[in-house]
């Protein structure tokens, strides 16, 4: 089944690709069969930053920066996309995950699932990727959680 | 000499491979001839973590973590051996250290070293690598050192 | 125009290549048609660390911190040269930012600009990079900002 169609059985809606005013570097870098992503922030269908804003453990649930770790895969998805990659020819091989993490908050791992089952959900065997997930000291406009990665390009 | 033989030669016995439970993702992704390496943590030869939890610099000394820098590097080991990878014919080529670091401590090369070293020990010129050393907020289960790596695998 | 005439024609002076004492690393590690950059610090073209140390929203200004980011930009490009990579066959692809944040300063994507923009200035579109910029718990000697990168070598 077609990444698209998948995204539709599942009732997936894609937000707008990444594009911050002001921007100083490319949301989405290609070079040679690789496809390397900025770091991405949840934003939601309507363009607008998703979910609360803080620190994961003390403003923000585990379960609600879990739902916005998923958002910036959808976002990922979308700025591959507007990159003019075909998402029937990538696989993911890689992502770096980053949470606000309140002072003593450690189960960082499970907020950064949300990325990672969404991927599972959607590509299947193609989403697998390598990962880390760590706890940062500060995100941009507070978000509770941020992510890049990598993607190969697959030949057509 | 085979690097089987170098670990035995420096009484360096391997821990198990990196599995965590519920683990949304691949502990090595292998994508061309790069084998892209999760974010690892110290676990001992029993498979149980390793050396003392928390923040270096406060419940951590910077020698202990060290230390578990080094039983790092034997836990990537060990999983790259699980993923089918040969180790004599691989190159480190990157490492990214991140050390849970108690407030005003920054000696993080030194901690890093410790993974560092082990890989010049073992591997020779084909151990050395690119790498950063930063100082994170939190790490999974409170460990004080967590680093992910690449390597490029030689033809045969 | 050659970048060596580009840097001049804006009055930009190289600082040393980073050589840290001790270092256990490799400053840039070629691999196929990639140089991997490792985690770079602001020093200054008399080898000594720029500006001033500390955290950024706190003892360092958000454009004193900008001004570090460009200097670290300068710092690599040295390091590039030093490996031997000849300055007029590379593109830049990605970049990971470290801010030094103090608590509550989240403007981290204004202090790694400073990075991004010298790189603009300097390489034109060869400079265009993927990038993500983070607030990091400490950093080496207490340095406001730190970024590893990643260029590709061009044939020549």
């Amino acid at each position: 089944m077609a990444i698209k169609e998948r995204l539709a059985e599942l009732g997936l809606a894609l937000p707008p690709p990444m594009r911050i005013a002001g921007q100083r570097f490319e949301t989405v870098r290609i070079v040679g069969n690789r496809a390397i992503i900025a770091g991405h922030l949840p934003f939601g269908t309507d363009g607008e930053l998703f979910g609360p804003l803080g620190k994961v453990g003390a403003e923000v649930s585990p379960d609600e920066a879990y739902q916005s770790a998923r958002q910036v895969a959808l976002v990922m998805i979308s700025s591959l996309e507007a990159a003019g990659i075909d998402l029937d020819r990538i696989e993911w091989t890689k992502a770096f995950g980053m949470v606000n993490a309140a002072p003593g908050f450690n189960a960082l791992p499970g907020v950064i699932n949300g990325f990672s089952d969404l991927l599972l959900e959607v590509f299947g065997d193609k989403g697998r990727h390598s990962r880390s997930a760590i706890g940062v000291a500060e995100l941009p406009f507070g978000v509770p959680v941020e992510l890049e990665a990598e993607v190969a390009l697959l030949p057509a």
